[in-house]
């Protein structure tokens, strides 16, 4: 907005921009988690910014109601506030998984994956870390684990007699939005990693230290990651579809109200909920509001597909271009590079360039600390031997 | 232990070593946590690791007690618990200030630091922030707070229309360690930063935003830092003097104990607790135990004093060798040498050394992040506008 010399206030309940296709990096400690997270403060050129959390929209009387009961007027508004982890109806998740959203729950996986190690070498009994979910936050999550694990259990754990990585799918197979050829590769490269992955395998309900499927089976973990299910984080008073997204029309504009702009995962229009869509939407909101300001009509959103990376542990991606897909080193190089010039500012850049430098010489994820007393989630139980794992997702969800 | 073939259990209740010396870095923003802590496990060459708080000590038995109730016996002991900030008798200390002697104690004040800021820049009135304590803790944090401000308060809090640190030292001069000309360096390089130093001015009452000194002035705070004042922290049945710490033979030998040693902070043998003689007595403990082991006699410990240094922002440190003292920049290269030689692991001094090249040259301090819902000491709450301050030194002390 600024190079157009239109004054603007960002509102935002986080004072950081969150690179999110890095945060599986942060919760397996090849990432320290300010390495993905710039301070929202410093990318504001010309706008404002206020460190509050937006409750409710009055699409009438045009202001914003603020959690402690502020209101902030606007003209326009462009709401972008995403999308949450979701349940999926299924019993036991919100209690006893954890999801990987936001930075903080990525410190949280962090925090659990060492403390469950700490207690398995306490007691003498083998690992077991299940996700569910066979998209790429799933494989990729699946991936670094067992290379975190790989690396990590001979050397700091002796104590520890083994671990696995179990990947549950609910469909045929992983990465369905890729094509077949490179579904089948990241099988097999996750395979190699050591990941037992189960398709067509859905979780019927969750519980403490187990899953049951549907079918009957039950598969065992310590420590259960959710990756599969979202749902639009929108505030109260705009309308939303049943996945709580906000309807709105080509333009990207709420239906009724022109000076309202809906972008990012919680646009209910019918393209996948991926950070390029986001970002695509971003920069065409900003330039439709910019027209409506000159009395220009408005541009209806096409989304560019530029084509969609997975990554499955060390020098093991996989690519897909339109029809062209690719895998194997090549792909690795590629998301490299695009997740490189991805993240935001100079100094993120340096700090993930020497965090994988160093791993892949060193073959060992860096930051391995348990902060106690910040034990997320809430304080920590002084009186256990071993540090507790934290709560997973804090109170129930209302819906 | 480990090149003598002598098996270790290395029991700590937490699963990192920590830096200290940089410490006041992580708390200023300038250095991510884990570059100044690393994992205990991957230090070990041979020992076991138990991560356990210790309750007490038990000489007769000689067993540990562990909290939860496991007991844990020995044939030798080695006691480094160190030290732990201390009120020093005056109210309000424990509910009103930020010490700084953990990792997340550090977080803690980068946390209140960021969060002081948005609520200044929110009501838009001055920020204030206090240090008590003129020893190095104090002149550190002090320097780095006044160029985290100068560099990181006009780009990216235009709303806050000032901010001031003020250095509450009560004796007659900054850092009583050193030798009276590098004292006067110091004051003159704080107030060149723009920091207020003010000399014997004795703390008699802290309260939410302001100390009261002894002759009755008031001095306003919005963040109220304690740099003075620590007091061992013993496990029980250890015998303690006044201050805490625990009085041992020469041989750094528990009295009637020859199988217990006592080295670092925690010995109360008449060494200042710096980690010079803390990393010292470790060895000669080990020399001792080994000997004795041996049947040999023990020898007993005497400190050699390489010298101190302290950091008062930008190329400027003091730094004192025996009789020769010397500052400016020679004296703040000698720093950065040293704290560099003495972080522990490459992965760390490669992430220390980017850090100080990034604010050298970008002249910013990278680590800005607020976590929410991480906010140490508790979690968040919800229903403020502004993110909390959170609380200062958890529950009161007993004594």
């Amino acid at each position: 907005m600024a190079q157009f010399g239109i004054p603007y206030l960002l509102v935002d309940a986080r004072n950081h921009h969150l690179f999110q296709p890095l945060l599986y990096q942060v919760a397996t400690g090849f990432l320290e988690a300010p390495a993905v997270a710039h301070p929202l403060r410093s990318l504001l050129k010309g706008g404002r910014f206020l460190l509050a959390q937006v409750e409710a929209v009055d699409l009438k009387k045009r202001h914003l109601l603020l959690t402690g009961g502020v209101k902030c007027p606007y003209q326009y508004l462009v709401v972008a506030t995403g999308s949450k982890p979701h349940h999926l109806g299924v019993p036991g998740v919100t209690a006893h998984t954890y999801p990987l959203k936001t930075l903080e729950d990525a410190l949280r996986i962090r925090y659990a994956l060492l403390s469950c190690l700490e207690e398995a070498a306490h007691k003498r009994v083998p690992f077991r870390v299940l996700v569910v979910g066979g998209g790429p936050t799933g494989v990729e999550l699946a991936g670094a684990l067992a290379e975190f694990l790989r690396h990590v259990l001979p050397r700091d754990y002796p104590e520890v007699p083994g671990a696995r990585v179990t990947l549950l799918e609910a469909g045929e197979r992983l990465l369905p939005s890729f094509n077949l050829g490179l579904s089948r590769y990241a099988l097999r490269a996750l395979e190699h990693l050591g990941v037992e992955v189960r398709l067509e395998a859905k979780v019927a309900h969750v519980s403490a230290g187990w899953v049951r499927l549907q079918g009957g089976d039950f598969v065992a973990g310590d420590l259960i990651l959710w990756a599969v299910g979202v749902k639009g984080k929108a505030p109260l008073g705009l309308p939303v579809d049943p996945k709580g997204r906000v309807p709105t029309d080509p333009f990207l504009r709420l239906p009724g109200h022109p000076e309202v702009y809906v972008v990012g995962d919680l646009n209910g229009l019918p393209w996948p909920q991926l950070a390029p869509v986001a970002l695509q939407q971003g920069r065409h909101a900003a330039l439709n509001l910019v027209r409506a300001m000159q009395g220009k009509e408005p541009l209806p959103f096409h989304y560019r597909d530029r084509g969609q990376l997975a990554v499955i542990g060390r020098h093991r991606a996989v690519a897909q271009m339109g029809r062209l897909g690719f895998y194997g080193l090549p792909a690795w190089l590629l998301w490299a590079l695009v997740h490189l010039a991805g993240l935001v500012g100079f100094r993120n850049r340096l700090l993930v360039l020497l965090d994988w430098a160093y791993t892949y010489f060193f073959r060992e994820p860096g930051v391995r600390i348990l902060l106690q007393g910040l034990a997320p989630g809430g304080p920590l139980h002084e009186n256990s031997l071993i540090l507790p794992v934290p709560p997973r997702n804090g109170p129930e969800e209302p819906s």
